[in-house]
């Protein structure tokens, strides 16, 4: 299947984001007394193109696939988890299931390469590449097609959704290892900077965890373009999530970006499209080793920092309400002169 | 009128605690891995008694007030932008009304002490102590009696309100200063460390104010006690959040405590009866200097921290489907068992 990399432009609108900053300040509260729920605003009235932003039927979408790597013990958990979770998130009693109900977001399972065949069930997306990557210590995860067939589902993935917001969710046991890798690669880090504990090693099987990645990257050292990386080392649920995150930026979604996992498809998309990250809002970072510097990398503002690694969507999901808040406070709040309340003397000038 | 501090019990319950914790544990998710939000789970299932905690009717009250001090021009805003606020939050225009509508959490306004006369609204409880507090570097904000009023109109009010969550607001030009001397006096700490920008002031306002406070500090140096501290450099407002604060904890609600000056209501209860701050779920740390001193003084573990500065709980409003999440999580999410997940090997062994 071919896949082209979409073009996604620079978003940058003087005009636009001067009213939206005029907006944001002739509200009904000190300049800048938001915080970062002020830069949040400003930046969904960016991505959307509007100082008055809705949005409109967020869709949760959990990316899920198997690992080859996980034979070689890097996750506390057995591959079979991958599956069995998948069942959970459609059965609605996972944390994501119960974090989107709360919310009124649309939750959709995307089984892109799961060891497990599944019954049809609506939620249920699978456009299964194979049944699992290739153990990357000794080959890449994946051909250059099959990579590209990753990334065009999940770019067809995100045409065929509603709405104007995508929440990036994933599972599949082994991921956090194929995230460190990528992460390791691209930025050009020391992979024990980029290593944790995943789903919960203790401290000597991560030293075993860094020691199999050491491996991994040494395998696949002439891999450097970002779509060789993701090839050799990522895995099918990471390879779709860059398609889709590509896809939405494209369109003009906001798109939200849970943890380790998520981030790393973010850096890959934009390692190809740097305009990727204007549409990104980070909800969480996250307990996983590594996710700071990534985030740091990207010079990403993380909403939440609560101590979370679980992955799913969970953080995003728990992030969500902000974004609305945020847009809220755009759309609906009161201005001094609607609400003839006083201004601060340096508040009347800043805003003459 | 008569006010009598209620006895607040101890919560501590270790078979509650204990059962709480597993149930948290057989969650589908590697132990651990939703970080404070499962802190917040157990806490909030000790606080309502149960393993399946549900709040209800939250109950958001903005406690207004206005304060002598103001005159000595510790504020970057007029004291007339209190009334207005007042009518702004009944408008529905402020960030915590649009806040609260968002969340269906109800919202009140307590008229502790304006310098303004309101015409009747629903939403509006007119308890009015004085005209706003006298000027504390001259003598005493309030006298006790007026401070046992304004102690007992904020315990009745909770009384009149249903549901078992209060989430703290307030509203009154000049309260930063008030909140800074209390911290300072209860906790034994230099003013200057206690003192910040509140809605807007320069470095060089900010030196005065602390000139002012200091003063202040200077002549009411003989009070000590949590309540003649209180009555001497407090507010109104201040004075019914205490009230209020320690009658909903002796009802075992959840009380959610928004930034500075309502933390610094929570250190006066805590004061008089340490076990109120088992019930109190800090909302997050704001951008004004002195809140983290504070949280860390009380041991509280803030949920967001956005540089949020903006008082009238709107910090409380944000935070607050974090705690739903919490109790859902906690309620609706599937065990390992029910969902037939395999857990890990450690995991098994620590769950057994």
């Amino acid at each position: 299947m071919a896949y082209t990399v979409p073009t996604v432009h620079d978003l940058t609108q003087p005009e636009l984001q001067q009213a939206l900053q005029r907006a944001t300040d002739q509200k009904t509260k000190p300049l800048g007394a938001l915080g970062q729920l002020e830069t949040l605003a400003v930046q969904i009235g960016l991505i959307l193109g509007t100082e008055r932003p809705e949005m409109l039927a967020p869709q949760l979408v959990v990316f899920a696939a198997d690992h080859g790597l996980a034979a070689r013990g890097v996750s506390a958990y057995p591959s079979d988890v991958t599956w069995q979770m998948v069942e959970n998130f459609l059965a609605g009693g996972a944390a994501v299931s119960v974090l989107a109900r709360q919310h009124g977001i649309s939750l959709t399972v995307m089984d892109c390469g799961v060891h497990h065949d599944f019954s049809a069930r609506p939620g249920l997306h699978v456009r299964k590449v194979a049944y699992g990557t290739a153990d990357a210590s000794t080959q890449p995860a994946m051909t250059q097609a099959q990579c590209a067939q990753a990334l065009a589902y999940g770019s067809a993935l995100v045409n065929e959704l509603p709405g104007n917001v995508l929440l990036l969710g994933e599972m599949g046991i082994g991921n956090t290892s194929a995230a460190s890798l990528l992460m390791a690669r691209l930025i050009g880090l020391d992979i024990a900077d980029c290593t944790g504990a995943g789903t919960g090693l203790d401290s000597a099987a991560v030293q075993r965890k860094v020691a199999v990645l050491r491996e991994v990257l040494q395998r696949h050292s002439n891999a450097t373009e970002p779509l060789e990386v993701l090839a050799a080392m990522g895995g099918f649920e990471i390879a779709a999530m860059v398609g889709a995150v590509l896809q939405a930026a494209a369109q003009r979604r906001v798109v939200v970006v849970d943890g380790f996992i998520t981030t790393a498809a973010v850096l890959v998309a934009a390692c190809l499209q740097p305009h990727v990250l204007q549409r990104c809002v980070f909800a969480h970072q996250s307990g996983e080793r590594g996710h700071a510097l990534m985030l740091a990398h990207l010079k990403a503002q993380p909403l939440l920092n609560l101590g979370l690694r679980l992955g799913e969507g969970s953080g995003a999901a728990l992030a969500w309400p902000l974004l609305v808040s945020a847009a809220a406070i755009l759309r609906d709040m009161a201005t001094f002169e609607s609400a003839a309340v006083s201004q601060s003397a340096s508040a009347e000038q800043a805003t003459l």
